[in-house]
């Protein structure tokens, strides 16, 4: 069973791996039978198929995610943390989008379930 | 269906009400077959008699809630947001807790899930 601290530190790697465009070290991160659910109300995504195509697409589209105040656990194997995304093509307007994610872990501290809060009205226009 | 906005003036609504003391308040905010996990990971506690107990519980302890930055929706019946909760008995050394909840809606707005992440790494003295 993980602990609270090797969880947060996967979600930061997480956010890293995704930030350098890491495709493969994004998947090795979730168990086979993982699930992803961005942003939640959406269909959720099971497996690593449907999870490498989820990445494909946020990775061409330039997401650049940055983890925002602290991180939390709990009494288990899940831990969360509030996050901003800027996502854009390169010349075009950027969209910032803030949300808060959740990741449930294995006893082998693989990620079975990502959710991704957040809805329409979180995303805005990025200044940067 | 709640709107994002609505779901977000729900939980805005619980943190006053759980800091007024209010317990009938917060427990009009929770669906008859609601349930709440707090922190992830425990027991969850089933219907309105089990989600009162907590409450009593929380209230008691002299629990206060603040909302930490933006709060998230979602794509669906649910949203999230940041928080400290200061706890402690009056004269006592009080801790804070730092904390992420999640909420899932019903189609009349009432809770029906609500998931608290937090371990004992994310709690701290107050300073206050």
């Amino acid at each position: 069973m993980p602990t609270s601290e090797e969880m947060k530190a996967a979600m930061r790697r997480y956010a890293e791996l995704l930030n350098a465009g890491d495709l493969e070290g994004v998947l090795a991160l979730y168990a086979d039978d993982g699930t992803l659910e961005d942003p939640v109300g959406s269909e959720t995504r099971s497996g690593k198929a449907e999870i490498r195509a989820f990445y494909e697409q946020a990775i061409a589209s330039g997401a650049q995610m940055r983890i925002i105040g602290a991180q939390r656990g709990s009494a288990g194997n899940a831990a969360s943390m509030a996050l901003e995304v800027e996502v854009g093509a390169p010349g075009a307007p950027k969209m910032l989008v803030g949300a808060i994610e959740t990741m449930h872990f294995n006893a082998a501290g693989k990620v079975v379930a990502m959710r991704a809060y957040w809805g329409p009205e979180d995303m805005t226009l990025s200044s940067a």
